[in-house]
């Protein structure tokens, strides 16, 4: 468990726990995109988890707050590969934060937290992929020296 | 091992061996963009090939001709994840076809059966990203059917 300092305030970051699963829901939820394609049904979040939970190349953070309120999430995967003369990667998916977190650098904290995480780990590339409606997060990631340097495509399988 | 029929001709679509390592190496790096960001040197293809090898979650692919030379490769993860109710993604990195073997819908149909490894393993929702100067394989993933919905965003760690 480590902790950011924001604004004299104290932001607790750390592996989620099954416990949280309905704030992280809640989160992922309450999102312009969000809304549409989440469930009420917590049961499929509750299997996806567990099988977060057991896989060592993948974490789940939960961002308390001083209350011990869930104010945000983000998902890491440590993704090893050839390209890049055998770069590990760091990829970050489902980054949220709660809205009355945002504005304060919690968001830019989170990250360089993410990015000390990767490189720990041996990750010497960052990625992820953000919806391109959501350009107020596109200028936060290149405020955080990501490029947007590729296409993200997606498909239903 | 699994076989993919093309105009007569069999392609074998197997998990990569220790053994494969330079061929896989030469497809990376016989690339607009693989040639200046691949290495000589096997060793560091050798590590992580070894890490990839090991998680279960990950499966690197040969692709071979029927004089068994390895004629293309792609890396599939999958990564459970809570957003978008639960969705295992099966995610693609890292595809290359020698230049002699495109055109004649080998790549179209490698896609197929990363797909089908998808859906048998649970995921729902297929994701890769593609440099934005690589507009030739853009057209070639949304004749696929994936749709550029996302800005893909990359940084050095």
């Amino acid at each position: 468990m480590d902790a950011l300092l924001l604004d004299g305030h104290r932001f607790a970051v750390g592996r989620a726990v099954e416990d949280d699963l309905p704030a992280l829901v809640a989160l992922l939820s309450d999102d312009p995109l969000g809304t549409a394609r989440e469930s009420r049904d917590l049961q499929p979040y509750l299997q996806a988890f567990r099988e977060l939970d057991e896989d060592p190349n993948q974490l789940l953070i939960a961002v308390r707050d001083e209350d011990d309120d869930v104010v945000g999430t983000l998902q890491l995967s440590l993704i090893p590969g050839l390209a890049r003369a055998g770069a590990k990667r760091l990829q970050i998916e489902a980054v949220r934060l709660a809205a009355g977190t945002r504005g304060a650098g919690l968001g830019q904290a989170l990250l360089e937290w993410a990015h000390d995480y990767g490189r720990t780990h041996g990750a010497t590339l960052a990625q992820l992929t953000s919806d391109k409606s959501r350009t107020d997060a596109h200028r936060f990631y290149e405020k955080a020296g990501y490029e947007a340097s590729h296409e993200g495509f997606k498909r239903r399988l």
